[in-house]
């Protein structure tokens, strides 16, 4: 019996798809950059049937690839060519939230959103959010550490996640979805899980800490001179708001992509070299300490707050639309963006901001390179318009200027196959045998998303 | 060359112990239960002679047990007989709190205490603490993942593990002390070393996070009727206190025990079954919320609060000194403890306090068992006295009642050698595997910490 007639045995005929059309959007991540033909696609029920999946795949050698909500921007998740990929969104289940221990169990396919929906329909609330929540799978959020505009105030996926199961290559099932509040019993798997991109062990139900749901919010769009004077209003922020969990920055060229794409007013009668977004959120309005705040920096050059949901919504677009107008401005133009996210030690983050149009041009003097990125952590979210055929220089130069400023190359979307050639500008030598050895370990074949974190 | 000369060499013949009595110290853990003798005691003085040491292990195919401030419950750091006992006490470096990025480096042999002066000097604090906090070491309270009373607010060492500097069987060095906010870039080691108790490699340096330092606290000291009451009043203090950071508990029998070796006068004028301690801490004086919420609480029967420092001493003694003193009265009666730290669902709790003493019984008719633990995790640390013979039964006895709770049979202590028999009664058989695949590649040899975690 051929792979594909035991995977339609094992899971429906419906639910194994070879036809090219059937297969096209599983095949081409969004952004357009990465893309290759799949052997099959394949859409598992259950861990049951990811575990048959799997070890179909093994007695035949074949390669699998891993996919969520295909909103990667790595190429993590699509083919390289000829891999069975197996799409994880029909592990849709959530179960009840469990209100005493704040916490609550869902499988890979679940989306961001609905995730946070079911959370706050019971009181409480999920604490990691991302503008592509909407697509964006619970699997896929912890295989690549998913990080957020939320993570100064509740931590990445990896403070969230407190117990997984998992399939490995060979078809075994690991479950551990207890998520008590200690457990010392031995190396923590899910840990080692989280954040390995898929080349571990597919994951197909994560155990997720509920953080509690704040009844009021405000947001504030800043005006300011700079990157450094929107890490000294951060610090204001910092030291004075304990409702703070959101610290966002732009810059001029990118608000104003996204005041052309989305038709949006300008947000102050005069336009300002940065902007920043705070936003803060508690059991009490934390309007007025927000604007007390605002008022008591100064590097403020102008602000406005909004505390009603359209408002904060409004005041958000700004900030959250700069990825899909980045993407039409590129598409417009015939091609597809440059993407990187990065992180270096907040003191660089400056003098990094300001070298980075200028790298850029060094090797694709036609370029546009629109930054933004979240402030408290110094992630920046480099993209670069009209560099598609000079991909590999501009990846190469800013992940050098990256390296040279002790940053990493991958701040939060992972190393996938985009940046899996310079995996030792952020790790070492030794590092990185390391990693190969515990790869070796629990992937013995290398069958699960080869070429994903490992160049081949 | 013998590898002891190879040591003295590397380390100098003052940090290479051979006489039985300079080794003594090292050979036996503080509560007497476990104890073996090394090959020889080492004291390395940085991440390099670590190195010397185990490249000369290696070569010998010479076992290595490691150890820190030898605070260990489950004797893991101590020898089985005839390892080389490779000592970090000498790595005491505390590099200068880095207030901006709120974190601070410390060599493995860096004291708890050491490092929470450390960084209160800097403005800033210490997420961790716990009683041992004058002798416990840095190194082993990642290597243990440490959690203590202020879990509740901070998280276990886990939490507070940005980076590590680590040291391969082999004598291969891994650096990774960046502890970058973000960073995305393949395996987390740091968070795989944390919690591995010594048996995948040498940690020599970590890098931790800090926490605001609090201006003010408040203790409160509540007479209850129960373990259920307890966490009646647990879920009042929750909802309440934003600033709460311990919930502890203890019984009637403990508290007496206390009274007896400290000579303490009785907390209220009459005995309750239970006592919480709970600990508010913040940058206002908790004290008006912590009564406010104690008055809002109906399982109080009786409290005490204190704000100073001499009188938040003084209700923590009541809980803190249970240790000293279980020991006391178990070496007053010519034995030691059996020490057991669990943890269960929140929901267990009652039930499963209920059920110890009954079930030591079952197997040791004339022991005396005493119980305490951290409230919010429902972390129990169940002390036995004059068991020591019966320390197995004991220990399965209970370890059993834990598992059938869905419970874990290590909360915050470890595996060591103490519970590695029983590991499977805390992870299955198909996660056993994977941890051992994981060992298999990091020490293949076996040379780190062998017994400790895996039964021989």
């Amino acid at each position: 019996m051929s792979l594909e007639a035991a995977l339609r045995a094992a899971l429906g005929d419906a639910h194994v798809l070879v036809d090219p059309e059937l297969r096209a959007p599983y095949e081409t991540d969004w952004t357009g950059r990465f893309t290759g033909k799949a052997r099959c696609v394949v859409r598992p029920a259950d861990t049951a049937q990811v575990a048959e999946v799997l070890r179909g795949c093994a007695a035949e050698g074949a390669p699998v690839v891993i996919q969520g909500g295909n909103t990667g921007l790595v190429g993590g998740g699509v083919p390289a060519g000829g891999e069975v990929l197996l799409s994880l969104a029909r592990l849709g289940e959530l179960e009840p939230v469990d209100r005493a221990a704040g916490a609550v169990t869902a499988g890979a396919g679940v989306r961001l959103a609905g995730l946070q929906a079911h959370a706050r329909a019971a009181g409480l609330d999920f604490g990691v959010d991302l503008a592509a929540r909407s697509a964006a799978t619970v699997g896929g959020l912890v295989a690549t550490t998913a990080g957020g505009i939320h993570v100064l105030r509740h931590g990445s996926m990896r403070s969230q996640v407190v117990g997984v199961e998992a399939v490995l290559a060979d078809g075994t099932v690991l479950t551990r979805l207890a998520g008590l509040a200690k457990d010392n019993t031995g190396y923590d798997l899910s840990q080692l899980l989280t954040g390995s991109e898929g080349t571990l062990a597919v994951l197909t139900r994560v155990r997720l800490k509920l953080v509690p749901l704040a009844a009021h919010r405000a947001v504030a769009l800043v005006g300011v001179a700079g990157t450094q004077q929107a890490q000294d209003l951060l610090a204001v922020a910092r030291d004075r708001l304990r409702s703070l969990q959101a610290a966002e920055i732009c810059y001029a060229d990118g608000l104003a992509l996204v005041r052309e794409h989305n038709r949006l007013s300008a947000p102050f009668a005069e336009a300002y070299p940065a902007y920043a977004v705070l936003e803060c959120a508690g059991g009490t309005d934390p309007t007025d300490d927000l604007l007390e705040a605002l008022a008591e920096a100064p590097a403020v050059l102008d602000a406005t707050v909004a505390s009603d949901s359209a408002g904060r919504a409004r005041l958000w677009a700004y900030r959250e639309s700069l990825t899909e107008a980045v993407n039409a401005a590129a598409v417009d133009a015939g091609g597809v963006p440059v993407k990187l996210d990065v992180c270096v030690p907040a003191g660089a983050l400056p003098e990094v901001v300001a070298a980075l149009p200028e790298t850029v041009a060094g090797v694709a003097p036609a370029a546009r390179t629109i930054i933004w990125g979240h402030l408290n952590e110094a992630n920046l979210h480099v993209n670069v318009l009209g560099a598609q055929e000079r991909a590999e220089q501009v990846s190469e130069a800013v992940l050098r200027l990256v390296a040279a400023a002790h940053g990493s190359i991958s701040s939060e979307h992972g190393v996938g196959r985009a940046k899996a050639r310079w995996l030792s500008l952020s790790r070492s030598g030794a590092e990185i045998a390391v990693l190969r050895r515990i790869k070796q370990a629990l992937d013995p074949a290398g069958l699960l998303n080869p070429g994903v974190l490992f160049a081949e």
